[in-house]
């Protein structure tokens, strides 16, 4: 599912290699994959409650990420777990309870989703004010 | 099924509005407005380019966000000036140019796009790593 990338072209054309257009390029390509790993509407969600409220069984999740169904909910955290951000864990017990908890490498996506929630709560105080104001 | 304490019903009902639920609900909302309005795979693209390199035509940004048809362009841009993140301007040339800059509220994001670029590098480093051992 690799789609070419026509900038890493003109930056492997000899005589085209800037400084500046190889540090923007890493950052494209970084953009790129982060918003392909965590793009969608449901992973960011999903990471942050795991990250802001601890383990999470399956059912507690479907409860939680508002809106989620339980099919979307078991591809996306299969998703997560294959890409080590998360990690499940069968529970011995009756019936089996499934459990997903935050990685340490999950654990790195901390700064992030607080400059994410930062941005959000201004965000909504500005359509709020918006909305009253109209 | 064996229903564990559920927050949202700790939440609604009275007398149960722990500090704690109420900051996380402010957080969920805060994320998913968020992730509503610089979800997908082009949005958060198009503000890094503008950010990071400053005022583009829109054949700029066909070149620049790599894979983006036409018509999705059109489209993202459209939602990103209606959201005051960007800014449209046509200029008198012949043929017209169009131009669209970031406004000073998409500058805003400019400490997310930062700790997403930063995510993104560490990363990209992780999985070369990980494909190179493979």
């Amino acid at each position: 599912m690799n789609e070419p990338i026509s900038i890493e072209k003109e930056i492997t054309e000899p005589g085209h290699v800037h400084d500046c257009c190889q540090n923007h390029t890493q950052r494209v390509l970084a953009i790129r994959d982060a918003v392909e790993l965590l793009g969608g509407k449901w992973k960011i969600q999903i990471i942050g409650t795991l990250l802001f409220r601890g383990k999470r069984r399956f059912m507690d999740l479907l409860r939680e990420v508002d809106g989620i169904a339980a099919k979307m909910l078991s591809k996306e955290l299969q998703d997560l777990e294959v890409n080590q951000l998360i990690k499940r864990t069968v529970l011995n017990t009756k019936p089996v309870t499934v459990e997903y908890e935050i990685t340490e490498y999950g654990k790195s996506l901390e700064p992030l989703l607080r400059t994410l929630v930062d941005w959000g709560v201004e965000h909504r105080k500005r359509i709020m004010t918006r909305g009253n104001q109209n």
